[in-house]
């Protein structure tokens, strides 16, 4: 029933996650640090306790060649022009630091014009984080001026807030995301249906760092980050490469998924054979009773901008295969909203089954 | 970028809060305490664990003027027929106590009639709790016998029970909601639509209170509070008065949000700027094991029924603003389901941007 | 307004409960026990952990009548062929215990192509768990080839893993469900809307154990357990008997339900009376922080997949009577998705109200 290939995983590291001082392997400092962007932000309005930017990025909004399948306009967030994507880069944080973005609008005024429906709406994109803190100029909405018209730039600035244990304000650590806040109307219902959105991560000091980070949007048309079946899997079964279409991990390593929900349905995120803690991490540690309390979950219900985390260990007692990841609404899954978590052997070996290999 | 306006906040506390031992400023008890109520309610059946009311309340179900923009009925509960509203007025009560509360139906029976769909269910209204206790006798259902026909009255018993530590009970400390089960039909599907609800909320004996308290009610027809942008936000710019229609508070103020899901849709309620612990009162203290397991929110999945409470402090970290309250479901926001939280300075003063003030 | 009539629970276990090592009363060994299963199982892929099956079982997927309102095709899974139901037999598991189930697919193949809607689409049933761990070849899809053709049986390996203090992963303790995943296309959405489902509960050691287990499915077509009213409560109000249809405790029990989202629609599970800690058992205990923190609630959002536990004290503090029980979205509640709670006294006595007993 079984053959084995040998393949190699030659990028262990889903390489668009943008990190903060613990950077992720492959990721040079020097791509990520936009010098201009803290420059710019030492003058700007900053949330309180962000005395000044820890380090900066650029941000770039494009647009990338129409869906090939529906002929639907896309765009993306990118660190380049030449490297935007949807979703956008993972941005990685740590709580008690702060980050200047600046984002530069390159999407063609035709195309922003073409997807308002409100000629009285201005034109131009923005960014809205969730989860971290920021202040009226880095809203990125309308009403705040603070979004970016055509072939502009501003630099917005996220303060991903520590817990403080004095008052009991909570910190930001979470699993978020960031969108844009104006194209087409004034909640970017356009922008975040063509592409303009990405996962964002904070995460606490001593936080275990997992190996490999996966942003899934589940959103409208049934689709897994704007695509489905079989583009929602676009693996190559000979040598799957880790990326936004391509879920592979070896057994053991600590799969995070980054869950966001985009658009106007409601779906369920259901991965066959594994689950976690329902907790900010997916792990729970502490006492018997706080353990005992926990629910674990292998199936949860997201709406639109919900985010959560989900943390697990590949093929954890249940060993490498080509594991489900779908929503578990039927008419959804049955309609092409379901992927495929590979999980090879220790040695990056892909299991294979009967005549489905 | 920014002019500033000196406003007066006359009114610091939601006047509609009825609360119970710890009195809102400027709600007096004399308003507040149904000596008929208490009266009834001695010789009534009543959950065990309540000995006798601590005190009551009237309260009256009136029709209302027809929603001005859509027509629909309008129905709504009041402390008195003339301060009727929807929602109604909000319940508080503290774990341990006991509330004996007066129903007075003064609907015009044609206005209950026309809303019955089927000639055989009988016609009244009721008040149906979630989360205290109460016997099938203040059920307030049709099959127990526990509503109230036009042009009568009936006492409700509900009874706060705090947790049991010995055999490991839970409390019913929470944010809930009560609403009429019996108009239109035996789920008061056509009371709920009209306005028949309202937030009930129960506090713990240690827990912090908050400076100011909002009910939200995310419904069908994309509304909050059955109202629909710019009926949702209905501030005066120039002096924003606290109200169910109108989200103001100061920088560093305590903000309670009772969110309530009504209807048949499903809705997510996301704060701009704001965040808050996804536990029992939206703070979280404790262990580092605790505190690492729970997740922090700022976009929380509803469906009808479902009640949560979020604390925030206004404007921590991220200062003064006009900060946007919403349903994040795309269409919802877009079609109106939006509304403002506007945070004043520490001195009253409302902050402007650009050419929006 | 009180009537008294003295009944008799001749029941009082849900007997299609199927226990580990502490028997469900009234359920023999003999019956549970699958020798061949477990033979079977010596010889199969196992997930780490599981040394050898601790019992076994079989299981057989059958075609029931048609439903007798809608006239739709029923299938169900039974422990014998004539006891098969739907929802199936409910399987309990404790954490690691390692348990054998031997499928028999005694379903017609005329009943299995009539559901295909894609003849390419191979035709059989099986059996996909959720939160237990399986390895791919009891993952019950076509893909793994882990699925049983007309006529044949197969062996599928579950091991409720416990938790690993060690490594901090989590165990499987936990309310869940098992399906189809296979009749009608690659996700089983025509098994599962046909009935082929039941509850799993996974419990860890000192749990406490419930009196009485319920399972409801939330559904399609506005139904719990695939019935909407009357058809959802087929208590004879004289002599009710609990049952999948027929929910039933005397006063002080502790009830269990396993509350299951199928199809494709969102619900929200309401109790009157009753609330509970949404925790993994509905309990909370521990510090006054932890149970401080967590919510109680009565209503719950739940969307197609997700399952969750709510353990309850029948009549606490409330009393005796007749509890509603039902979706809180108004026009499925409307439409008949909507059952009761019999509470009987503690002598087993039904209460009755005026004319409504």
């Amino acid at each position: 029933m079984k053959t084995r290939r040998l393949l190699v995983l030659a990028v262990v590291t889903v390489t668009f996650v943008v990190a903060g001082g613990n950077a992720v392997a492959g990721q040079k400092a020097s791509q990520v640090t936009g010098v201009n962007a803290i420059a710019a932000a030492r003058s700007a309005e900053r949330p309180q306790g962000c005395v000044a930017p820890d380090r900066g990025i650029d941000l770039y909004a494009v647009e990338l060649p129409k869906d090939p399948v529906t002929g639907q306009v896309r765009l993306g967030y990118g660190l380049t022009p030449l490297s935007a994507s949807y979703p956008g880069p993972t941005i990685e944080m740590i709580e008690g630091e702060c980050l200047a973005i600046t984002l530069h609008n390159q999407v063609p005024v035709a195309t922003l014009e073409q997807l308002r429906t409100d000629p009285k709406h201005p034109i131009g994109v923005s960014l809205h984080a969730h989860g971290v803190k920021y202040t009226q100029m880095s809203d990125g909405t309308v009403h705040s001026d603070s979004y970016v018209p055509p072939g502009g730039s501003r630099t917005y600035i996220w303060f991903a807030k520590p817990r403080n244990a004095n008052d009991g304000s909570q910190g930001t650590a979470g699993y978020w995301w960031y969108h844009d806040h104006v194209v087409g109307g004034p909640h970017g219902t356009q922008g975040i249906a063509t592409g303009l959105f990405g996962g964002l991560v904070v995460r606490r000091q001593g936080d275990q760092r997992p190996d490999r980070t996966y942003v899934l949007a589940f959103g409208d048309r049934q689709t897994i980050n704007l695509r489905r079946s079989p583009e929602a899997d676009t693996c190559d079964p000979q040598n799957p490469q880790p990326g936004p279409t391509c879920l592979v991990a070896r057994l053991g390593e600590r799969v995070e998924f980054v869950v966001i929900g985009i658009g106007n349905d409601m779906h369920t995120f259901h991965v066959h054979g594994h689950s976690w803690a329902d907790t900010r991490t997916g792990r729970v540690d502490g006492s018997k009773q706080l353990v005992d309390s926990v629910p674990v979950v292998d199936n949860k219900t997201l709406g639109p901008g919900d985010t959560f985390g989900a943390q697990i260990v590949a093929g954890d007692s249940v060993g490498p295969g080509h594991w489900m990841v779908h929503c578990h609404m039927q008419f959804h899954s049955d309609l092409g909203m379901s992927t495929t978590l590979h999980i090879l052997d220790e040695n990056g070996v892909v299991l294979t089954h009967g005549n489905h290999g």
